[in-house]
């Protein structure tokens, strides 16, 4: 990064503030930085005159959109599942490689025997192929250590990322992602755990800025999950859902009358769900990428999503199972692809709508009084960033007002 | 790159030699270098003692494999067509984007319109990105000039390419890509030009490595594909063909019968034309890229080529209409995702057997005597560069011996 600059004036560039329903497009535009804050934005003719101290920089005619937020990772683990995705394409069934300790397993194992210092290696190089694909901000999940002292040890990886990157981390415990093999046939008692003991004292630590769960068949059932919402509102941290990923639990509505502030995968997701994330102005997450990795074929509700005006947003879901992926630019283009979103409905997945799936109100759009997170793209057209992949249009990106 | 370097050698490698079926894995190995030319292959207890002048590498224990080659692009073109993906997307149909002079029609008009330097900038930020994903050799299609000028404009730039970059440039003539709007509703009068006109002159000009034909209900008929496989042979060109991707047209048993060196995507392909490929040593190209893009459901008969043996490559098919993809590790993993592809399946097809179907015997094998196009990645398990996608774990790439 360069040295701290207290007046940056960005020019020549076409905004994409994402204010509004759409792109928010203003040609011909300026970007005014103070400090690590939005100080102006608008057209070139209506600026103030430049301060004498002030950086220009020359966009070039480029794209100027809010830093990208990832808002649904799993980002902290150890271990490669790369072996048994080799097996399962040779023939071997998930059963197989479960009876050999694959699967979720593994990565707990793997995870827990990491030492803080090779987790905050593996998952740096991990969030920085994020910070590639323009992001600014990202939500990690705890979820592999599945006990204090791992759930915690992953969460403090969470937080330090940040101290090592120019990348805002926002934190969530997701404990209540599978029962661990101490707990096996015992998933209440697992819970209790978590919720009289995990939850609480990590929450005292200032490790969790939201608490998530698994609901699903092979998850958590709705009634432990609720218990984890509880204890969550009795803590005061926001909550979010894996819901409806691989059948109807109806999770959503859960979530929705925890006042959830997003519900994420959805492909089995109904209309009654729809109306009721509507109804508390829950976010719905859609991960693309792991509807591709698992090849799913149901499609998320996206019409009635629309229809009920539920915010959208996108996220890679990056983790070692079902989304071994790092890229959020690729997300844009199979989100376009499989759930036929717009390039507009694409960008707002990774900007505004991704800022309030994390409860974020000072970032996701560029406005006056907004954090100065901005990435510039040499694209003439908004929708190259969701149709085109490969070729990295991503030229500068600001972070805090900070070019990095 | 490095000044060239008349002796390395890289120890502290496993290497993927690609001999054999699979892998062709050795452990603890050595690869000596003299100039361009891999001049030992084992491990390293029974390697030669190195030469006083030899520049040792240290591999640091990653995995050393051919560089990679993509054998199926078509990266020279002009224009942009994400408006009419953001179009799609919004609702409009095929036939109203072509009406608006959308689809191919819109690449060719721009690439007509493009000078031979901007479309050799275009062509060098995709061919970049394609570097970047670990490529060595790229197969470069024309197809999009379909007159003689702008055909010899695009195979003149595909040229080029080699000259401003460390990358080996296969060019194939694809002039039987489409009708071009001067001959709409003539196709067999614009193969007549093919046949007489723009094949011969650009084969004379030696820009010309094969010959490839879109043949298709909605591209070539089969009999014109055969008047260009003809012409072909008349000037001593291999020949490729674009085949069975939206139906069966039998397209691969007729490249067969001029022993193609490849057919390409394949997903009607029936049980006559894999056994006629395997009979004339025809490779089977896949395009996972193309089949996610366009939502194909129909997968190409993957389990008929392994019975016949018939060698599968892969490819990107990087175009602007149906593959905007420019990242030849993206389709390792698609092929295993979609395709179910072993990890060892998804190598060969971007090594040997992608040399195969270039018809390159120097090349896509680590063995002595072949060019020293190495790929060093930082992974403990060949299957993770089919796994994981987003990190790049490319370490380091030689060309012709000199490092990139
Ligand atoms: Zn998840
Ligand atoms: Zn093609």
């Amino acid at each position: 990064m360069q040295a701290a600059s207290s007046s940056q004036r960005i020019e020549n560039i076409t905004l994409a503030t994402m204010q509004g329903n759409g792109y928010g497009l203003i040609e011909n535009a300026v970007v005014d930085i103070h400090g690590d804050t939005i100080a102006y934005v608008g057209t070139s003719q209506d600026a103030p005159a430049p301060s004498a101290d002030m950086q220009v920089i020359d966009g070039k005619g480029g794209l100027l959109t809010p830093g990208l937020i990832d808002c649904h990772t799993h980002l902290v683990w150890a271990g490669s599942r790369a072996n048994e995705f080799a097996a399962r394409l040779h023939g071997a069934s998930y059963q197989e490689i479960a009876e050999q300790g694959g699967g979720i397993a593994a990565t707990v194992k793997a995870t827990r025997e990491a030492s803080e210092s090779e987790l905050l290696r593996l998952a740096k190089s991990r969030a920085e192929a994020l910070m590639a694909s323009g992001v600014t901000t990202v939500e990690i999940k705890s979820g592999y250590g599945l006990d204090l002292a791992n759930e915690r040890k992953q969460l403090t990886v969470a937080r330090q990322l940040q101290e090592v990157l120019p990348l805002a981390v926002q934190t969530t415990l997701l404990a209540a992602h599978a029962v661990p093999p101490e707990f096996k046939g015992q998933p209440d008692a697992y819970i209790d755990v978590v919720v009289k003991e995990i939850l609480p004292k990590l929450a005292a630590a200032g490790l969790v800025d939201a608490v998530d769960a698994f609901c699903e068949n092979i998850g958590f059932s709705p009634a432990q999950t609720e218990r984890v919402f509880q204890a969550a509102k009795q803590h005061k941290l926001p909550i979010k859902l894996h819901a409806e990923q691989l059948s109807n639990q109806n999770g959503s509505a859960l979530a929705a009358k925890y006042q959830a502030l997003s519900s994420d995968h959805l492909e089995h997701l109904d209309e009654a769900g729809v109306q009721a994330m509507r109804e508390a102005g829950t976010v719905a997450v859609l991960l693309p990428g792991a509807f591709y990795f698992l090849r799913e074929t149901k499609l998320p509700p996206i019409s009635l999503l629309r229809d009920y005006g539920v915010p959208i947003a996108i996220a890679t879901d990056a983790n070692p199972g079902s989304a071994p992926i790092h890229n959020l630019q690729l997300m844009l283009q199979m989100a376009a692809t499989f759930f036929r979103m717009t390039p507009e409905e694409c960008l707002r997945g990774v900007t505004c709508n991704a800022a309030q799936a994390l409860g974020l109100t000072d970032r996701g759009i560029i406005a006056e009084g907004k954090r100065a997170d901005l990435a510039l793209w040499n694209v003439q057209d908004a929708a190259e960033l969701s149709y085109q992949f490969g070729v990295n249009p991503l030229q500068q990106v600001w972070f805090q007002g900070l070019r990095r």
